[in-house]
């Protein structure tokens, strides 16, 4: 029975490493760092047809030089890999596909490349795993994706190949790790190589090659949002949600969606919050990128602490000021890390706050559209309820207390929190008709059948990408009013909630008075008036900062906002 | 309106550092490296009243020598600390409290301390935070539980500070980066200084003092199960869980909880699993610690990939000899990772396979008594239905295909997967009588009222402390059949599948005949006859080792097991 077969070799990954280690080694001799000459002939040494490689695709910074050296590559020699990466934003994370050298994509969130991938897909170059949220995927590295080439980006490396990623750590140590501890190969862009780094942030034993990038590697300011376009509906919501959530609750530990929504609460704290009386008993601690917008409630001493999944452009000299608040190195610069504000962002937050284009009758939520594979980043790992949580707060225990189908699900013996899960949206966006400038369509965001079905059915996915599922959903907001959906005793009790919220949609148009005044009664849904906001109060005019350079005044000088955020330029911030 | 305070400062905390570090310096001079002698002292330079501390405090190693010093400290001088720590293990872990140093603690699992906090609890001498999973506890160190000082452990370091933490890395990573970038102060105990470490795996920017502790760190093997102690009853709940679940639907990702019944099933897929044909189909990928009852699926090809918590004793040498499966360094010995198998844990794997003490009739189960405070480790995150992920595999989605009570969820539109919860376990225990030697006990396992509730009232606990809910799990396995819960349509119907398998218990007994035979045409419930196993044919013999003689010979000499598993010698690990 016992079977100990000697003749069977257990180190095929060390040994195929070894190879092309050695192959690798005579091109760039015998060192780590490479010349960026040497990049593509490197990456066509060590990386074989059908391996899986990741290229750092982070939700800011890129591997950008790496990227488009992949595209180099002769796809006689390099073909059918299968790339693992939290986000592809570069059109070179899709050349790759177009060009016959990737097949094959898992991958988080994808953003401007997200109708490209739907044409690939539907031109079958592209065969699509799966789409995850951010941890999930990280997860995954380390089980059954875990790269077997990680092309990642640092700032800088010295030339033992320690590296220094700072402010921008972002996704950069999870995939070095599952990748060289799975004998992978990591190569890593630098901007620069220098004798003595500000701190070490990823050690020269998890990195096999340095390449020096002709130029900084590309970085978006993904979480700027300019006060000057955050409109009176948004300050409603806004306000509508510091009273009836965070006040409500006691709302100490959140997240914030990125959006003019949440951007909105921000700014009302040091105003609308200072007024209602809630400072130190709301927004405290936060799971957050340095947004520009939470500078005044940083300044008016709101804010105890933030930790960071990344950085946010121009916002270097701000945080680095402010060590009793953001996560700061003895070098004195921020570390972020996406995977640690991710777990934080799952189990430590009382409340995740955000935004979506739409709403089924049954609370499910998804931002997918018909023609674009986008994914959803963070949102469903903390747009849910963490059922693993076993910590109690104030908050997360009133919200379960007030669970209308908690006995149903677990009996009526014990008793459970629950996580806030709050989605802002208007009940009819209004936007920009493309096909008629100057107009504008008004588009309902409740609706029958969310466009995942249809992405779903277009896509050949096995399931309709839901960004939060009507279940995990705690709150709707709406110019309408707040539906408390976890306090329903059921799903038809939560259809009426929806209904009550959605004004004048398909799904709004099918509740009625009644129904509305049911709600209600029963404290499932409140007006604004029935949290004592007077609708016509709601105006810009309580922003603690109108635009941009209020803020940069707010921060004292030491926030730089980018150039296109300047007076006179367009936002073309994607999310 | 806009209120830049120039006069205020932003950098308390770092100060206050710097103060810390001062006072230290004039103990163990300017270099890192302080002698075991100073240890008492430096401590005292640099904790102050009411900081957070951390012990590492793992589920295995232990900074043992630190937490014997932060005993020795004058409690004049450094009170009413607040502990955050994930395993409580040694006396010293409680001595502080009863010394009066330290005052309030969070923390996750603490085996063999659990009466003793209990008592504490009751003496009024220790404030009970929370009870946390690792990694909710892990997410809380970057949001408002960071620690103030960090007192780790690790292999070895080289006299700049960097430290070399292998096989057995476990939480140190997490912890020390939390604690640095919160410019918080890292102390590590090593168990030598060396010239050049095997690798680097915490670069020395994160550390501040190293102490060359007298003797190395304490560990404890946690996850050896001896095979000689598997009893028949667990032979027959493996093959069914094999049979009923594993094949049923093709788990290819999974954990295990530590326990013979979960031993008994790594045990016979060399076996029973060869004999069904499943070799390849279920079982390849593993988020595991290097458990020695593994080696025999190992070495028959079944496993693909684990990735560790932890390391365990013994192991060592077989684990480095099989890097085509583990997770091995450049320097030829794995690393770990309890936070990174945690993300694993909670969002790659298809099953999480566990045992418990007790399950009351709707499903909820706990290890709890009523005077012990013990906490679950990771069984919670594991032990859920993961609602923020969003990838599929063939098992998540027939298992979400079959959720009884999908469509009062989410409507009847959308599609979602769920991951398997098992919990195996006989309906009722027998034990030694501690009043009466050499007799026996029976423990009925399904109860009316889980124990937790009793110690919630006791502990004076927010909540019941409750390991894993009735409608996060989806499958129970005792010698009577298996229940698939999550087949239910409600709550009524998971009452009567669980009684349909609860044998001769309090609940047990409230079901009858007639139920049973409808929950079996139904399909939630399986016999072994209905699943085609013979319970004459559930023995030992079965088992691919009897012994820890033969894991040994399995492993070609190459598993070390400590002296305590030797023939002759009592298993007394915990869990």
């Amino acid at each position: 029975m016992i079977n100990h077969d000697t003749s069977r070799t257990w180190d095929t990954i060390k040994r195929d490493t070894d190879e092309r280690l050695a192959a690798a080694a005579k091109i760039v001799g015998s060192g780590k760092v490479v010349t960026a000459e040497d990049a593509v002939a490197l990456l066509e040494a060590v990386i074989r047809p059908f391996d899986r490689v990741n290229i750092e695709g982070d939700n800011q910074k890129q591997a950008d030089f790496l990227a488009q050296c992949l595209c180099a590559v002769d796809p006689a020699k390099v073909h059918d890999l299968h790339m693992v990466q939290s986000v592809l934003t570069l059109p070179e994370h899709l050349d790759v596909f177009e060009k016959g050298i990737a097949k094959k994509l898992d991958f988080s969130f994808s953003g401007p490349q997200s109708g490209r991938i739907a044409e690939l897909l539907g031109a079958g170059k592209l065969d699509l795993g799966a789409i995850h949220t951010y941890l999930e995927l990280y997860g995954r590295y380390f089980l059954d994706l875990t790269p077997r080439v990680a092309l990642v980006v640092a700032d800088a490396a010295d030339r033992e190949g320690n590296l220094y990623t700072g402010f921008s750590t972002e996704d950069t140590p999870t995939i070095v790790e599952a990748t060289k501890f799975r004998q992978g190969i990591v190569i890593v862009q630098v901007n620069e190589i220098v004798d003595r780094l500000p701190r070490v942030d990823i050690p020269a034993d998890f990195v096999d090659f340095i390449v020096t990038s002709p130029r900084p590697f590309y970085i978006e300011p993904l979480f700027t949002r300019d006060p000057a376009k955050i409109t009176d509906a948004r300050v409603l919501t806004a306000m509508m949600t510091i009273k009836g959530i965070y006040a409500e609750y006691g709302i100490q530990n959140l997240n914030h969606g990125v959006g003019y929504d949440t951007a909105a609460i921000e700014l009302l704290l040091p105003t609308y919050g200072e007024e209602l009386g809630l400072k130190g008993k709301i927004c405290s601690n936060w799971i957050l990128n340095p947004h520009p917008t939470l500078i005044p409630a940083i300044e008016s001493g709101w804010v105890k602490s933030v930790h960071s999944f990344g950085g946010e452009l121009g916002m270097e000299r701000y945080v680095a000021a402010r060590p009793d608040v953001f996560f700061i190195g003895p070098d004195g610069s921020m570390r972020s890390n996406r995977c640690m504000s991710q777990v934080a962002g799952h189990y430590a937050i009382d409340a995740f706050v955000g935004a979506t284009l739409q709403i089924d009758p049954y609370g499910n939520s998804s931002t997918a559209t018909a023609t674009k594979v986008a994914g959803f980043g963070g949102a469903p790992n903390m747009g849910c309820d963490s059922r693993g949580r076993r910590h109690s707060t104030a908050a997360w225990l009133k919200a379960g207390a007030e669970v209308g189908s908690q006995a149903a699900a677990i009996g009526p013996d014990l008793h459970r929190g629950r996580r806030l899960v709050v989605q802002i949206l208007n009940t009819v966006a209004r936007i920009r008709d493309k096909k008629n400038p100057g107009q504008f369509k008004e588009i309902p965001a409740f609706v029958e059948h969310l466009d995942a079905e249809k992405l779903m059915k277009n896509a050949n996915l096995p399931i309709e990408p839901v960004m939060i599922y009507g279940d995990d959903l705690t709150h709707i907001v709406t110019e309408q009013g707040i539906a408390y959906l976890h306090r329903c005793r059921d799903i038809e009790e939560r259809r009426a909630a929806i209904r009550s919220v959605a004004g004048k949609t398909p799904v709004g148009l099918q509740g009625s008075e009644e129904e509305r005044r049911r709600m209600r009664e029963l404290g499932i849904v409140k007006t604004p008036a029935d949290l004592g906001i007077d609708v016509a109060t709601a105006t810009r005019d309580r922003l603690a900062a109108k635009d941009i350079m209020e803020l940069v005044e707010w921060s004292g000088g030491l926030y730089d906002p980018p150039a296109k955020f300047l007076p006179g330029k367009e936002d073309s911030s994607r999310r």
